[in-house]
């Protein structure tokens, strides 16, 4: 993602273009929720933020580099991957936090964004990288259980995840029904006992 | 959905009723695929289908009930539950159906509608009852393994076919990568048996 010429900005995190930096991120993140990844433009962002277009080109080089980076600023602050100690508890904390952020507008832009970014080409690796990345990132909830002895070794981290969280993003998809406060933590003891119990 | 004033209609399934529904719901199906459910209208399907608007109208009544049925009709066809007697090869064999599903023109049509249908409040209670509907169906899974044995009384039968629907939707509609060949069956492992085994 970093080209060589933006690499002393992430040397000054305090400094303008972390200002710059925000400011630009934080006015995608508004076209995002207004008007969709679709209609997502590097000039319409720059505007917006009161910064030259020239910066946004420099900094992030293409629409969809700066797509990307709206989503995973977003997607962070919205979803922190909890460390209780407990599997149990972090699956469930992190099911009722993925709920809450996709009944905000911004969770709301960014899963329907997905949905339509699916299908443009030029977005697709956008996406898969972005996926992959939340994917990735909710999986250590996993590994932490393995390393403390909860899961046994050679657990299906990568499914896991994606059972955890494609209900809820479903239920805020497709719109069947919010779900209800037990939701998460019914989902939780399928995952870590199954349907047979134990 | 059905009014007294289509009952007849139903009585007679090999007569012209019967061939003007279907004529009507694949030519509903075709509209969504091309255009989605936001821009159908009865007019457009009744002129595709060569039959009269007004019959249309005193068929289904509102674009929102001529959209549903023609989803309901799309999904059957595509997404018959399996009952081979074993439960494990039960939720293996949805999964996949619901994959290959999900790839086809009309799956994706009909999950990319009803993504953005669950914005539209007009078709808001057509969505959830289209829902409602295919996971009672799925759900037979769950209560014939009950009934067989294989699964405890009580089991979360809900929660079980989100968590089997939910991750194959996802996978289509938010485009991180196609399902491989071993996903439906490591689905169908974790919610039977959970991470920590048996």
């Amino acid at each position: 993602m970093e080209s060589e010429e933006s690499e002393p900005v992430r040397r000054r995190p305090g400094g303008r273009a972390a200002r710059v930096r925000e400011a630009v991120l934080a006015a995608a993140a508004d076209v995002l929720v207004e008007h969709g990844a679709a209609k997502l433009t590097i000039a319409g962002v720059a505007a917006r933020a009161g910064v030259n277009e020239t910066t946004v080109y420099r900094r992030w080089g293409t629409r969809e580099k700066l797509v990307l980076d709206a989503l995973l600023a977003a997607s962070d602050q919205g979803i922190p991957v909890p460390d209780t100690g407990d599997v149990r508890a972090d699956l469930t904390a992190f099911a009722t936090a993925l709920a809450e952020y996709l009944a905000t507008p911004l969770g709301r832009a960014v899963a329907r964004a997905a949905v339509l970014g699916a299908d443009d080409p030029a977005l697709a690796e956008a996406w898969q990288e972005f996926w992959r990345s939340r994917l990735d990132q909710a999986a250590v909830m996993i590994q932490r259980a393995v390393d403390r002895g909860e899961l046994p070794a050679g657990t299906d981290a990568a499914v896991a995840v994606e059972l955890l969280a494609a209900p809820v993003q479903s239920r805020a998809l497709l719109g069947h029904r919010p779900p209800e406060p037990d939701f998460p933590g019914r989902l939780a003891a399928v995952i870590l006992d199954g349907l047979r119990g134990r």
